[in-house]
């Protein structure tokens, strides 16, 4: 998980010249924080929640799963806003390490991506100075939708180029293992179950490609991001199922890099909204007013 | 099927102009006979042949399920060249209406498309004027090659503009239909189908699009035709396989357009090459030395 | 569709020996009218009704898609009672040809099994005898229940024997078909494909069997009815597509009886209840207090 | 991975005495060595050979992804018959923990089942007693066929019993979840995807039960435990990859059962004969004389 264009596009030149720096060197570490115990995919279903006190913002609540929990110096935590009219005011908030009232729990043990640490994370009236409030407080949510559709594509990319690099594993697995007189990659099955990840690889390729000229020409929409980041986590998979397949019993073997990225890849139709909720989004816009036939 | 890129890639000048001015404005039919009862996947089978005789070529042999076969005024014929070293050697024969020794078929009853002839052709002893031979006599196939790769993106740009029209009408479908209290299109279940649908049509949509740029380019190559036409007619055939499912027992009458699309699409993953010759064509490619891995 | 089980269960002993003798014989042809313009899978959502006149029913309303609707000569209407207190309660008419005001609409047409007539009916006002009243009045919605379980493992023995007539035309049509030096059947994806269909197949076959003897002991419930119809006729259609597909261009050809086969069976998966409908009825089972976990 | 059925089947009358007991009380572990690193699916292919010397053979050869390799008392391994006419003549020799020049190597990481070891063999002209040879010399090859039916059969009872636990722990989960102001299970896509998977663990008990009353009449043959296997196996996954799936992020966390049922069991459509080599035993049936169509 990148940046990602939180800072870029929400924060105030004040904020982005104090944070910025240190997390695109690398210095600091950043975590996005929305998910909690009881709202993942609703995220409206939020409970932590963040009390306006003139000078700073009284932030209580817990969060969950959050990568870099653990290592991060800064986090972007989203809560709502408290005693606000609106139900959906979320105002997003900048932690940083050493802030008093603010506790870590323990890195969560994950089927793969052991080398990224994930945490529950507690905060228990943790005072956000307001110049540590992100945008305007109460439109978290808008920026989030907006955030999350690029960092939705950014996830994409990085998917599908993995896709393509099992399958060049895969490949060169097949045309090394010999048996029955052939090579794997002299078998019928072999060819076809390749040839149809490579045409699928291949197309979500280029649809990756063009949304992200979509993204530059500032074109890219909630839905879009939510199709990308579907199609390239779905095939990715199709593809990390094959490969372990066709590595016979090496795929089993954490020796092998198939079976890591098997492991590691098992998250990608989960996290930055699972699939059904990618379905959910575009379904919407399918029976919306918004969708234009082209029948008519 | 269109004209096709026979004509105008492969014909001598003259030809073009005695045969394309008529192809183009519809007052001739063209056809392309290719397949054989015992040759069909496999064309390198085809033991219809014509034999050289100086001004002419003698052409004997029988073609099965070709479009037009009816009502074409001109046949491009791919036969054998008879007495040829080389086995593969193929002619391209332009057989006109009316020449001697040709004769068709019934018109086929099949299960859909049925405004459209296809039939059996036979050619005894016809005699092919010298100046109706294509291009250069033995080099056939690898003008059918050339002209298939063409022939087969023609043919994804169609179905995948049939599969957003199915996609269109089955929307317009679902949010007519009312039943337990809501519309179609209010449960989640026909959000999710028809929003995987969408993704998955508008991927291939934008692959489409792509290939037509590197057809443009002179840079379409067979894989690239191959893999245009297999994800375009697969992913077609899944939208035409939900259009009816969604239409309930509306989308079994022939009163309701799905029904028609459905039947008329089945042969998509068949003719111009079946889906599994596309992925023998892709196969080969990825175990070849010309596959370029990443990994590198 | 065989004569079902509405009569064995019930009709009175009188009815029985009216109507059942000629059914069986089939000298009488009888039909089975539940599904409305308006309401198929909801079936709680007809509007046809029959109003309770002491001696006879007055049956108003309209059917469509009712299978031998033009030749029937007995026709089992579902309609509402009028005037219930119970907005659910149904009453079963055995309405006989030549009843005035009954009017048949013309034969649809159908994407495949022309054979059997399916047609629209119309009740104008039709005056029912009291004696041709089937059960209890009122409780027509749960004969309906009853009688489609039984009518939906009726279907399934019949959708999975297709399926396996399906496969061994197949099976013969592989072990013919030449083609690269080989026969069709010697190409590793057709093994793998018919393997998988073959296991598919055999498996359905054994549990169908088994819900039979259920049906024997009296244990029938709609769930399982609902599953035997659901997994025979999802399983047949993957065999009627690859059977298609098999046989290439000729799948397409009427000539062919798989191309039959294929276009007669796009239906099972919709009528008797759609896929959709059984997975609701499956599903609400499931998350029900009655389905018994093992984990207990 | 079970005692299997080779020292009931093919062990002499003293050998069954003579190991038997420990390996039923579970005091003796068992394994059963196959698989070399150069010959998986393809047995044929086997280095490991034996020596006939008389009063012992010579076994040397080497083994890998052997069960329980590391705590091992007593190892089954199958060697070529050294001299043999027959290219295929295989032995089985009954290795004892410390046979001189037995040599085991390290535990294999996996991606699941850490609780059970998985390691390499080393045989290095290690002298087994003529009295630990199974059955006949030479006749190896029937008898590992034989046992692997049994075997076969054995693991899909197991992987059956493990897709039923998988759903009920899914369907807990579902059922407690809340969002979206529902339960999960209240979620139509969960309903369905959940009816699915119902219907298909179902089926595979079924026709697993029905597999097993043909072992217990002794009619299991070879393509039956393939069958078994495969479809165990395959709808096993698929359950285990929906349960990850509605479980969301929790899915990918170590403390949540599925997660290990889900990596644990990967290796199921590999091990004791992969998918592919189960289509290949099929297919090759299929497509053989003892194919009894139904057409005749
Ligand atoms: C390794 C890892 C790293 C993560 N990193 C971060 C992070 O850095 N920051 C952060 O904020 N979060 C993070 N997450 C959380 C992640 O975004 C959530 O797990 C994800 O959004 C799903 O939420 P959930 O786990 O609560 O599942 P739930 O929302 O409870 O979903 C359970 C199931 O319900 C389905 N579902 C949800 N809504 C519907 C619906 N309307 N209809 C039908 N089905 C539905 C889901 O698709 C899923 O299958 C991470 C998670 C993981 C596993
Ligand atoms: C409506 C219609 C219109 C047509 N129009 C024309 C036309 O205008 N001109 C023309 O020349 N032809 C035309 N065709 C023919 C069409 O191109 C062929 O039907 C198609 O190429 C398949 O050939 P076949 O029918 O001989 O099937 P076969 O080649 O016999 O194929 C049978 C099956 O074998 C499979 N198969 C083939 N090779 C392999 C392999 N190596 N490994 C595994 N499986 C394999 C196929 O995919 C298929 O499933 C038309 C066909 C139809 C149905
Ligand atoms: C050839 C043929 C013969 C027939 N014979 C008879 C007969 O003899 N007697 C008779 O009474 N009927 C008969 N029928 C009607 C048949 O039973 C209905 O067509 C069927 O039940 C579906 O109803 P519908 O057509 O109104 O589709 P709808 O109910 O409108 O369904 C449309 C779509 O909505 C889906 N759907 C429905 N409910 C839900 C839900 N809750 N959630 C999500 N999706 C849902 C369906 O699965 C389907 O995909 C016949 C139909 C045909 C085509
Ligand atoms: C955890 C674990 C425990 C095991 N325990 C034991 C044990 O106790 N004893 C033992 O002897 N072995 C054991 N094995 C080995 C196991 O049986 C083999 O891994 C398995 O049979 C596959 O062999 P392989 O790994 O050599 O793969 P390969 O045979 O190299 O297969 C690679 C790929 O080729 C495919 N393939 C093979 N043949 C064909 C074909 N003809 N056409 C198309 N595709 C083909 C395979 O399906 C697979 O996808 C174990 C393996 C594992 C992972």
């Amino acid at each position: 998980r990148l940046v990602g264009p939180y800072f870029d596009k929400f924060a105030t030149e004040e904020q982005r010249e104090r944070f910025l720096p240190g997390c695109v060197s690398g210095e600091k570490i950043l975590a996005i924080a929305m998910t909690e115990p009881d709202a993942g995919s609703d995220l409206a279903g939020m409970r932590s929640h963040a009390k306006d006190m003139g000078d700073h913002f009284l932030l209580n609540g817990s969060k969950t799963y959050i990568s870099n929990g653990i290592n991060a110096d800064i986090v972007i935590v989203a809560a709502k806003l408290a005693d606000s009219d609106n139900p959906h005011a979320v105002v997003l908030c900048i932690v940083e390490r050493g802030m008093e009232g603010f506790e870590r729990g323990r890195n969560l043990e994950k089927m793969g991506q052991s080398a990224q640490d994930t945490a529950e994370l507690f905060f228990n009236n943790v005072k956000v100075p307001r110049e540590n409030i992100m945008g305007e407080p109460g439109k978290g949510f808008i920026y989030l939708m907006t955030g999350l559709a690029e960092e939705r594509l950014q996830a994409a990319v990085g998917f599908i180029s993995n896709a393509r690099h099992a399958f060049d594993i895969t490949r060169d697995f097949c045309m090394e293992r010999k048996m029955f007189g052939k090579t794997l990659a002299g078998m019928q099955n072999t060819q076809f179950k390749m040839a149809e990840m490579d045409m699928e690889i291949e197309m979500a390729e280029v649809y990756v490609d063009h949304c992200v000229e979509l993204l530059n020409k500032e074109r890219l929409t909630g839905e879009i991001g939510a199709k990308a980041k579907y199609l390239a986590s779905e095939i990715e998979w199709r593809m990390l199922d094959l490969g372990v397949q066709l590595h016979g019993g090496a795929g089993f073997m954490k020796e092998y890099a198939i079976c890591n990225l098997f492991t590691g890849s098992r998250v990608n139709r989960i996290y930055a909204g699972t699939s059904e909720v990618m379905k959910l989004i575009v379904g919407r816009h399918i029976f919306s007013e918004a969708y234009s036939s082209t029948l008519v």
